[in-house]
């Protein structure tokens, strides 16, 4: 089987409080009901090799880590949860949902901190295998909205100087044109209406998608 | 200054037990008697992230690390070092021969465990920030000089199967294709011949790119 096509293989991408998780684990919550057992991943981490990793990126002490050591990093940890894991899951007919992906990488390192966007991608392609997700669910929020968000959080925003609001702006536009780069696989989410109707929409194409109900 | 000139950067490339610790250790010592202090710097390692991932590379408990992880991760400890060590120290003035670099990324990965070469390219064009040796030595061995020494060394080959003797040849014949592809940076020394013969044509063409004595 071509690993381009697990359908069973679906991932969510959008701003810091766009509500990925709660949207999971709605969907997760739904499928169980329709009998569907399906496992939230969220990286880096997922094996050892990529737990170590992940200790790495945040251990307070590595903060002199430059931009393309951590990049590379990233990238590396997939690649050990994407051959360890994530395949053979999906080759036993596992149900899998990303919290984040590849596009997460070409949004912040490639758009957000403007790296090279093309070796992004290609990095990408390597660390993955080409092993794409079949939809991605893209909810959007403005930057506004997600530092709204944040501060109600009590993670306040006082100290965010305007680089990390351009930051943000960089991010979201990347998505953007991620999606429409990718029309057949991201769809677009309004993830700035209540809960229920951001659910429903989803629970709507997944439903469609893999056929249930 | 731009990183793609430094001349006090050169690098030694080739199998192993081709020479290339001998060789930079004589150079070190001709170049201190030329009042010229050199270091020699060998991956991964050198900084305490890439000492981090080098200990992951070494761990034997990570025995199902994937080729791909493995390659990010030895490009990730290289990141870190070209942008923490390296360039700093060059920028300061001083002289640093690698004991491999990016070239034995190319012959190992690319050509030895076929791993798609273009890639591989980018990602040590990436890892590097573009920061190339001025000169490299590609010290000459046959495969069945190599195995030989290797033997002598007391590291048997008797397990050695036919798999690795074909990898060894690829990674021979990539590094010719990497010298060919290379004329202005790459000088091919037949390390064949006895060791100082070897060490009179290195310091031959040193003396004469550092325009010493």
């Amino acid at each position: 089987m071509n690993p381009h096509t697990y359908s069973r293989f679906i991932s969510f991408e959008g701003l810091d409080f766009s509500g990925k998780t709660t949207q999971i684990h709605r969907l997760i919550i739904q499928l169980a009901r329709h009998g569907i057992s399906a496992e939230m991943l969220r990286e880096p981490g997922g094996t050892p090799i990529s737990e170590a990793i992940r200790k790495m990126l945040l251990d307070n002490r590595n903060s002199e880590m430059t931009r393309r050591s951590e990049t590379l990093l990233f990238s590396s940890a997939r690649a050990q949860l994407v051959e360890q894991v994530l395949v053979p899951r999906l080759e036993g007919g596992e149900t899998i949902i990303a919290d984040r992906y590849v596009d997460s990488t070409t949004a912040y390192q490639g758009y957000g901190r403007q790296m090279d966007g093309h070796f992004i991608r290609q990095l990408n392609a390597f660390a993955t295998g080409g092993l794409m997700p079949f939809r991605t669910f893209f909810l959007d929020v403005s930057v506004d909205e997600s530092l709204r968000r944040r501060r109600s959080a009590g993670r306040g925003t006082d100290r965010m100087e305007g680089t990390d609001i351009a930051f943000m702006h960089r991010v979201r536009d990347g998505f953007h044109e991620i999606a429409a780069a990718n029309p057949g696989r991201f769809l677009i989410v309004n993830a700035e209406r209540p809960e229920e109707k951001i659910a429903a929409e989803i629970w709507g194409e997944v439903s469609r998608i893999w056929q249930i109900g």
